[in-house]
């Protein structure tokens, strides 16, 4: 059998690749190089003030790890291989200084056989140099430009939430395994639903390593073992009494009837099985076996009701983005998922499984896995197939041009193919995608792009039952709103397009009702951290009143994306409240104006259902602490007020107010029309909506609506219903639907009101 | 060297496809056993009346050809093949009873080797059993949709302007052909333009048969020659005194420099080089060789300025349909091509030359070979190259929702891989594409179908430096208009939506000027044949007035598409001109309505340039004589007037007028705003431009507009004019442009005003 040989290495930097580091430190490995020279030389906290400037120099030196290995470590008729997941990014790998492996691209696993390298005689010493972060030379120096060249995730290189720092090195597991010469190199088992989901058509491949050093008749067999543990399926491969023909691929097809569904999280149990192959010697013992599981389901995209064109010149129907799981329409809430540390190496099971699970919580069903992002460690697809979140998995690319040249093209087909065939065995995959924003001008990408064009077919051809989508948006998508209100400049693409509606600004709540996209796969609404986070990462002195610069600037509190004031915007909590007067008020003024935002798109899109069928916001995590942002949870994993709001907005069966905008003037006519949400596939019986608005000063009668029963994944609408306000003083209001014999089903929104001749206070609310 | 020994072949049909067929006819080789049948027995002409449901038992039935083969046509070292292009469609080749192959798909050439087969010591028997027209088991029983699990070119099976009348047989040429046994299997060269023009890349690659069998020290060398048959580059594969090693693929990598560009029609010279790759033996004699054509042009798809998605929740700018040749963006000209012949097998270079010299001289510079036709013969291709008209070339997939079924898909991917083979080698081609309108509603395929995906890996893999499309039309591109007049219920749809303008019907030039698509790749205008043409297919009897049945009806007069009156529409013509009294005056009264509405659609989309990249009419051709139809040019090859007024609506350089509606009442506005077309990368000079508007009782002086100089491949517009018009009769209008010193520039219109006391009836002028 197998046996893992750990490795320990040290690391150190030089900028001469065929000289030696000065200095070594000891290396984590897993870790990252940048990382490993901070501790050893006592830099502070990254994600203090501005500190992870201090990394910058780290970007083009060569970071150069060695360890040694015994001699002899392997037995006879043993072979000994190096053995990683992936190394990032571009590195070589030395065996007493000569090299082995040039390898560009972190995602493709190394296996090496060293078994007859030269020095096995006595101790060696294995280097691995990881050459510096990739960077295109026509790229502007220092921006996120710079990897459009390369497959190497553009998160890094600086984003709007992410500071400039480039992690590299043995950022997953790095080891020596012996292993029996005759053994098994790969094995899988795939299958295909037939189309009424009575049963599998399953194929086993395996491949078997040095057939001609095969001990005797030996046997391959597979196993299939249910949820409880039990045999449901078996295959012995060759002869029964010859036992396998160890040349050529291993390979059967079978049948399983009546398999177990995986369901998506709260659409039944993610029921995952058990595959086995085992191989054994002539006396029967176990040589080796691979061992992965297998959810059952049916992964489709289809089209969405009224995305039709109509009319002449005519042009098409728009693309389908609706999730069909075993034949069910599946409305997909959820949020795009960003990588929880900037240095990846850190990244372990622990660090996934409270987000997994808190987006279980919130009634997610779905993580757009953004292409900005290094693909997740295998952890997370495991935890995801757990909890029953889909995983949307973009390759990494992101907001560039990734241009037609062969070199490129070269490494992104190897490095997609280790993707997918990696990945490909999770229950959780449902959709693969190129990466993030790639048709919109700024990236310029489109369908004729090569690389586009080049993960198609290797999704195509590698794993062609998981729908591929070239980017998002495609058309008829839509990303944002990003924003609470729509005042400044840089917003009045609708205004200037002679929307009149939009002439005086307009909230997100009001652009999201008449946008009528198919899906919302990006959409934030922003909100300062906590104070004790915020007090954590931002000198005291800097604290209050927040300014463009600083430790507020480098953690994306001013000038990280449109306008001065992203992700803060100060004056969209004054505009509604006043000048916040102290840090806590400033908090609270954004954080409450953060639930209502993102309650009203999350909900808004479910009211869209059929036509629009996903609601992924901007964003769920992030991996260092923002002092404002779009996220749900704060770094590690803190929910913000507004994750409780959306976990509300996105319960399974409720009832929903369409009210079209946030803030209203005493005089106004405020305007809602109710709705009964049914995400489930069983009916909701007939009930009555009563619906109340309170403010400082009364209680207006909305409606009683008598809602008939709401069919299985279907929603069902009112009538639009309208009370006069009248209020002397400004004020918040607070919308009570109440459900008859259904008070889990009640929901509650806010509102302001404001009476030109009142200079009094609005504070704010918890809609949780 | 090669010998061609021609076979003589016969057939017959058999309902067992194990019994013999009764009797035998002659057959014609290339030809379709159906015209074989039918001209043995005597069958009237199928282009008259409805004969053509003459052939429909046929569809159902084997055709069964055979032919004798002489013992020992092979010499002592020779091989002897069965080659044929394709056959049509499904099909057995027996030699002396035994099955040798069973292929579906017509597209594949056959290329068998015989030599060893039985029977070859005395006379054999070659039968070819074609098998029934394929039909699937979903599909409505006698609908095009019939063939839609296979790679059946969908339109014989009915069309709204080709009868059901399915051709199968041997359509390409079917002969035996003697090789030395050591011969070149197949070469090609292939090139990649560098991204300045400056130089190609040229790959070669050759593959010989039987390399075990090569006699002594061959030679294998490679020539390019220029257009004056002078060679520029030449190469020799192998060593320069032991020769070629004959095992696996000759390959090599050369650099051209400043090779001649083909251009596009009215862009430049269609320059072709010829390869050649010769095979030698020891005395050097020539054993083989492979000859080809070459133009160097770079192709790309680039987006249109204009396409851009603005706004929040923003989706993404529209997919690129601007053809860019030699890094020249180029306004696409030009119809939708279909095969000229419902008997494919009869269709030669003769068909095909008149067709392609017209386009040429109608400056259309582009085909879109549209997907429910057969992929062209070799000579289509050959004459595009030389004309200058790019080709877009759709796989047969049209109107239909070709299933994720497995069976389906090894037969399009061999198919396609053939196709793509064969047709990548033409300069003309610019672009693959999945086929017709499967995006829309009434064929529900999208960017998931998997037979779309594997016809976009298969490109990518074989022919990546071509671009490819889904389908026809994508997001942003347009199909229709298709009639002169919107007034009936089926294209209420603009009305429906609410649209004021459209409240009182519209016409085609209303509903292009507001359209806003990035390419116009299919639209309309119908007019009925020429009275000689309506003789010749329709009984005297019948011939007027027109009614939906008898010969009107089965030559797609009626009910051929939306409504019972299309294609001849005699209403719209009554609308604008009165009752027609006699067939002639129908025919003038539709004639000059396509004239005018061409003319309009195709100068309207130019107007629209460059946000609009292309204007392809549906459509160009037609396989048998339509009564009534949207073709410029009725079977064979005879121009309708539309065709001239196209023509003169694709000069390269023009003065246009865009004029909002084609009637106007006595009182109206009259409004026109003038533009100066250029679609040449010259300038054009500064000039004044005079319209003036000749009516039966006077002549407006609509403007004389000093138009600056206009850049190269750009346009220039003008303010709005207006007139009042002031009329006391119903009348034809004619608005003459005239260009100060450019005469050539000069264009025509034709417009109607009507004075509601007025009974005078208006009668057709000519626009050519």
């Amino acid at each position: 059998m197998s046996g893992i040989l750990p490795l320990q290495f040290r690391v150190g930097y030089t900028e001469d690749k065929n000289k030696a580091p000065k200095k070594t430190v000891p290396a984590s490995v897993p870790g990252n190089a940048q990382r490993d020279w901070a501790i050893a030389e006592n830099y502070p906290d990254h994600n203090f003030g501005d500190n992870f400037k201090m990394f910058g120099w780290m970007e083009d030196v060569y970071w150069v790890y060695s360890a040694s290995i015994t001699k002899n470590p392997a037995k006879e008729g043993e072979r000994i291989y190096f053995v990683s997941k992936g190394i990032d990014y571009e590195f070589e790998l030395l065996l007493d200084g000569r090299m082995i492996l040039h390898q560009e691209g972190m995602f493709t696993p190394v296996h090496l056989d060293i078994t007859d390298a030269p020095g096995k005689e006595s101790d060696s010493v294995l280097e691995i140099i990881i050459y510096p972060a990739p960077k295109s030379k026509s790229a502007s120096k220092g921006t996120n430009n710079e990897p459009d060249e390369s497959v190497k995730p553009a998160v890094s290189y600086g984003w709007d939430w992410h500071p400039r720092l480039i992690p590299s090195g043995l950022y997953e597991e790095c080891y020596l395994e012996t292993k029996p010469a005759f053994h098994i190199r790969d094995a899988e088992a795939r299958y295909e639903l037939s189309n009424d989901l009575s049963f599998a058509d399953i194929t086993l491949e395996a491949q078997l390593k040095n057939p001609d050093e095969i001990p005797g008749k030996c046997k391959l067999k597979w196993e299939l073992f249910d949820k409880n543990g039990d045999l449901a399926l078996q295959h012995d491969f060759g002869c029964a009494c010859c036992g396998i023909s160890p040349q050529g691929d291993q390979k059967a097809q079978l049948r399983f009837d009546n398999p177990e569904l995986w369901w998506p999280n709260g659409h039944g149990e993610q029921v995952l099985y058990k595959s086995v192959f085992t191989l054994s010697d002539p006396d029967g013992n176990v040589i080796d076996f691979k061992e992965s599981r297998i959810g059952f389901r049916r992964c489709k995209l289809v089209r969405n009701p009224g995305a039709v064109d109509k009319g002449f010149p005519m042009s098409c129907d728009l693309p389908p983005i609706t999730m069909e799981i075993n034949n069910r329409r599946i409305f997909c809430k959820g949020s795009n998922w960003v990588e929880p540390e900037i240095f990846t190496g850190t990244i372990t099971k622990q660090s996934y499984e409270p987000l997994v699970k808190l987006a279980k919580e919130a009634h997610f069903n779905m993580f757009r896995a953004w292409g900005g992002c290094m693909v997740s460690k295998e952890p997370f697809f495991d935890l995801c197939d757990e909890y029953g979140i889909m995983v949307w998995r973009e390759f990494p690319l992101a907001c560039n041009n990734y241009k037609d040249d062969p070199k490129y093209l070269d490494t992104l087909n190897r490095e997609s193919v280790s993707i997918i065939k990696r990945v490909r065995r999770h229950a959780c995959l449902a959709l693969w995608c190129g990466g993030n924003e790639l048709f919109n001008g700024w990236s310029g990408m489109d369908d004729q792009s090569h690389a586009l064009r080049l993960l198609n077919a290797n999704c195509y051809e590698h794993d062609r039952q998981t729908p591929f989508l070239p980017t998002s948006p495609i058309a008829g998508m839509g990303h944002g709103c990003y924003v609470f209100r729509y005042d400044n400049e840089h917003f009045m693409s609708q205004r200037l397009a002679g929307n009149p509606d939009y002439a005086a600004g307009y909230d997100c709540l009001t652009a999201m009702t008449d946008a009528g996209k198919t899906a919302y796969t990006e959409f934030g609404n922003p909100s300062a951290a906590d104070a004790e986070l915020l007090k954590s990462i931002i000198p005291e002195e800097e604290l209050f009143p927040p300014k463009a610069g600083g430790a507020w600037l480098a953690h994306h509190g001013f000038k990280a994306w449109a306008g001065s004031n992203s992700w803060l915007y100060p004056e969209v909590a004054e505009y509604y409240f006043g000048k916040p007067e102290n840090l806590g008020e400033l908090v609270a003024y954004t954080q409450m104006l953060q639930c209502v935002g993102y309650k009203g798109i999350f909900e808004e899109a479910r009211r869209q259902w059929k036509k629009c069928s996903m609601a992924l916001n901007w964003c769920y995590n992030e991996p260092w602490p923002t002092a404002a942002g779009n996220n749900l949870i704060s770094y590690p994993a803190k929910p913000k007020p507004a994750y409780y709001a959306v976990q509300k907005s996105c319960r399974q069966q409720m009832a929903s107010a369409r009210v079209k905008k946030f803030d209203f003037e005493s005089g106004e006519n405020f305007e809602a029309e109710l709705f009964v949400l049914n995400d489930l596939p069983e009916k909701i019986a007939p009930c009555e909506i009563k619906a109340t608005l309170e403010s400082a000063a009364k209680t207006y009668f909305i409606c009683a609506w008598q809602a008939k029963e709401t069919p299985p994944s279907e929603h069902q609408r009112s009538a639009s219903y309208s009370v006069k306000l009248d209020e002397p003083e400004n004020c918040l209001m607070r919308l009570k639907l109440e459900v008859s014999g259904n008070p889990e089903m009640d929901s509650e929104y806010l509102f302001i009101c404001k009476n030109k001749n009142s200079t009094k206070k609005i504070l704010p609310e918890s809609l949780v």
